[in-house]
């Protein structure tokens, strides 16, 4: 998974059928901008862990969906040393 | 998924045969040029969300295809802080 | 899927069985260079369409394979604004 | 697979229930930061292979994840000419 | 599929069972390093062919595996125009 931060969403009104009821966050990561389908409520400013792939769209009920968002990290508790 | 810009379509005439019938749309991220099965009827110069991968190609009944068109962004509905 | 150029081929004597019987094609996009199984008929000089990924692998009756020309296109048919 | 590094670890209070009982390692490659699941018992500094996208989904118990340490690399006994 | 060459290979005792008997090659490419499960009996120096991805771990017994040897390739049968 990669680490992202949420700095906004996305509205489509003409779409497949299938992606009703999905919200999707614009999700920056540091390489890439992403579009991801949010499942644990996350919003703006919160940092959160990027599922990709065919992963993200098993996990979304078989959505066409690439991205999605699978945790919201606990920033007190993250320590990484880069 | 990806936000991109629609600003093509390509044809083929020779082609694999389960990829009759579909429009192929060229659209251009922030960091690369793909070309996109299109489920949504976008059209140039529309902003559209890209799925990519296997999810792509089981939106489009399982065609040699890893992009698909899945949303047409509603430009004014879209708050991205960036 | 990605716009490439077919420049070239490779042999292999010694590869795995069921790749026998593939034409294998270099195909050069605007970022990379790949090697991808052949299914239309290209050849030196084509402009085409390469699916990757698991898509690839399907269309090639699941041999290892992650590249495959689904599509010669129609050099004049095409239309795109860059 | 790709070699990293493990850097560190993230907890994620807010997570999807599937993730449940997961450690999530950071893991700096040559070119890219990923949060892997570890199956291994890996800590911070070991060399480690990633298996990433599906295949690490398969491997996490289907889980949404595309990044899994799958070995964690014998350092005298790696032998690489670069 | 992506040509590269082998440059080494990477020993690990402590690893996922499922990849046990595995050979594990170093792999150069034009843009990165990988490390690939070896199937044809490649060894340094050899020019290859590697499949990535889902693909290359259904070609290895399901094993948590993203990269496999699928070919060496004819050095003189190679022509390839840049």
């Amino acid at each position: 998974m990669k680490i992202g931060k949420v700095t906004g969403s996305v509205w489509a009104t003409r779409k497949a059928d299938c992606l009703s009821g999905q919200t999707f966050l614009v999700v920056e990561t540091s390489t890439e901008q992403l579009v991801a389908a949010d499942q644990v409520g996350a919003g703006t400013g919160d940092l959160v862990l990027l599922a990709t792939g065919t992963t993200a769209a098993r996990y979304c009920l078989d959505a066409p969906i690439d991205a999605a968002v699978v945790a919201i990290l606990d920033q007190e508790g993250k320590h990484v040393s880069t």
